[in-house]
């Protein structure tokens, strides 16, 4: 088999069977097929599209291309949730507790936040104490004991897509639907899922800006999922203004908590309860979908899942008592607020923009070396639809630097208004199964 | 100006501008733009095409990556002739004396041959003493003074057009019509002429198998020429069966001398006319090509073109003799009849079939090193629509090895029958200017 060959019939835009998928995979892992050739071979991808089952060899060639985790020593079905990423998602850390409440075992492999993104174990590190530095034997065994628990990324989990994702990078190759689902399924699945709820993020924030782009991916891993054996199911949300209030890493600790008290604000509440019903399902824990939503509802009103956060804490180290005391928090040094300039009607509000100003205070990383500060953030008091007066309150700053200026500006130019009254943005668009 | 920006801009269908395509081909060449961003780039263009003015935006950046060849010293209109590549084609041969002895400067800068195409200076140097190793300001007296001369090529000529097609040679983006024209007419600028006469093959034997391709690559090929300040036309000729009788160097030399003299193959003779015309035409030496056609014809009837090879060989150092005593060129050892296995009307001869079972006998070069021997090769004596006889002769080779297994029944496997009669071919398809 050559290299130049399967890239003529990919440009002619014929499948690729099996072998060959596995071929040019093991033969970029290996260095065998240099960059050169596997970046004209993705941009004819792009344009080419891949059949699902070429989406599955793919998938598949990347989660053997290095270690997979093996969670069969876990109990039950394991079901992982991601995100294509957005701005304050803070629905991994109200949903492990939660439908772990439930008995069903969370097993969640998780990453740190790069650029305008957070990520999930930034945010778990503000609370004093709390470690993701465990052992794979460790981490089966608090799943098996406590139903949930958290990981750093291992090193060598599908090497080949790290190595095809910096290619793509550099060569404008990102923006392709088979490329895209089969780079995220195969982190799922390599992960050691046994089931898959995907929340798909669309509008202005997110990486799919478009709804029919966003159902488009969504589509294809539920497929990739479903051809591979995985239980799997997506929910399309919205991303044009960031979920819940809070961007920052302490700031969405308290807003989780909340959150799995009832309190939380109404869109984050909403989508976990959406994403967690589709887990429950997922996990067979309830026959049907109002069954799973009414079974979280009651645990969040019983306490049961803010208990079980504190168990959560306690098993990797962290100080559980911040849930009753989120003060033990860190706290910024200094707050100050964002006004607005004039009247009307919030129209719009650039997640990504929040994003970047958060990550300015220190909140996120600009480079993957950069250090972060966990008690810095934003709280947004306004979200589209609310009518603003001149003068009044947009959003607080939380920052350990007196200077704020640059974030200021950024926030407020993340703010759009109309005279004309708006209404709130729908908060799931689809669910494919 | 980064690269990713220009691959996604070229792969969303938009035009580059003169500055990002020189920014492009400036960058490759210096090696600060690697090889895995031009091949998605390539593979881009592929799907995506280029507008009239990019294409010659990337000849002119492909001219002036290495050195340009200054004929300016040459008095008159310096006309080249370039083929895409064919089987048996001894035009050059035959054009270079035939149009210079009208008094049309001829520069010719050739290469060698590969593969299963020959190459014109193996073809030369089939005569003894002839040399292309002269110096440039040589190579400038020799034309002004006998009007026709041929060097062998730089080796900085183009040097972003040689690495882009090396890497387009394992990428499968070597198929696309702007780069494949503004390769060919990097070169033939670079090369320093003012007019240029295209010799675009069509047919099995071709490069461009289908007549529609052949079009479209000779129309981009003028386009690019006259947008560049080159009077430039191109001839679609047949290419499927090899062109005259001879396939070899000396076997085509003679043939050449042959056409000179007026005994030439018919179609060779034809497409000499044509071409021919065509260059008188850009030279301004005639207002018509019917006109053209005739001086050139009167050139061949009145032994002035003979002569005027005879002169061209001689101030290249080869000895002129051999245009009256064809038996000094070198002389195959053994001689071998491919005989026909049935009766039938010739309907195809694939060229590149026969150009390999030539080079199997050492006419051509399997590799850049390979050494060729100039004696022998093959002369076929039947053509499309002729009707053979089984055990009648198709072709004699000649060689200078005692076993010719190999070649005959490559000769023999190129040539396909038909019951039925069968026409001669179309040997001039389009003219485009």
């Amino acid at each position: 088999m050559r290299m130049v060959d399967l890239i003529e019939k990919k440009r002619d835009g014929q499948a690729h069977t099996k072998e060959e998928i596995d071929f040019i995979i093991h033969g970029y892992s290996t260095d065998e097929i240099p960059d050169y050739q596997i970046s004209a071979w993705a941009m004819a991808v792009f344009f080419q599209d891949m059949t699902q089952e070429e989406r599955a060899f793919l998938t598949e060639a990347m989660v053997h291309s290095g270690d997979t985790i093996d969670l069969s020593a876990i109990k039950g079905i394991k079901v992982d949730k991601h995100s294509t990423g957005g701005v304050g998602d803070t629905t991994t850390l109200v949903l492990a507790p939660l439908v772990a409440s439930l008995g069903v075992p969370v097993a969640k492999m998780s990453g740190r936040g790069l650029g305008h993104t957070g990520g999930t174990i930034d945010k778990l590190e503000a609370i004093p104490g709390f470690s993701v530095e465990i052992t794979n034997d460790e981490f089966i065994d608090l799943v098996n004991t406590n139903k949930a628990a958290v990981i750093g990324q291992t090193q060598n989990l599908t090497p080949a897509d790290k190595k095809l994702y910096g290619l793509r990078d550099v060569t404008a190759t990102v923006n392709s639907i088979p490329l895209i689902a089969s780079s995220i399924m195969s982190k799922k699945i390599a992960s050691g899922a046994d089931g898959i709820v995907l929340d798909v993020k669309t509008g202005a924030g997110a990486f799919m800006k478009e709804l029919s782009q966003s159902k488009e991916l969504a589509e294809a891993m539920v497929q990739i999922g479903n051809n591979l054996g995985r239980k799997t199911s997506a929910i399309i949300s919205d991303m044009s203004q960031p979920l819940g209030f809070m961007i920052g890493n302490a700031l969405e600790v308290k807003e989780a908590i909340d959150t799995l008290k009832g309190e939380g604000p109404e869109d984050l509440t909403d989508l976990c309860l959406t994403l967690g019903s589709h887990m429950v399902m997922v996990a067979n824990k309830a026959d049907t979908l109002e069954e799973a939503r009414e079974m979280l509802e009651e645990s969040i009103n019983s306490g049961k899942a803010l208990e079980q956060f504190k168990i959560f804490i306690e098993s990797q180290k962290g100080d559980p008592s911040v849930v009753d005391n989120p003060e033990k928090l860190p706290q910024a040094s200094f707050k100050e607020s964002v006004l607005a300039e004039k009247d009307g009607f919030v129209s719009g509000i650039e997640a990504d923009h929040i994003g970047t100003a958060a990550m300015v205070l220190g909140a996120g990383r600009a480079t993957k070396d950069s250090v972060i500060d966990l008690a810095v953030g934003i709280e947004l008091h306004k979200k589209i639809g609310d009518f603003v007066k001149k003068g009044e309150s947009l959003a607080t700053i939380y920052s350990n630097q007196k200077d704020v200026i640059d974030s200021k500006s950024k926030v407020l130019a993340s703010y759009h208004f109309s005279s004309d009254p708006v209404s709130a943005p729908t908060l799931v668009y689809d669910i494919i199964t």
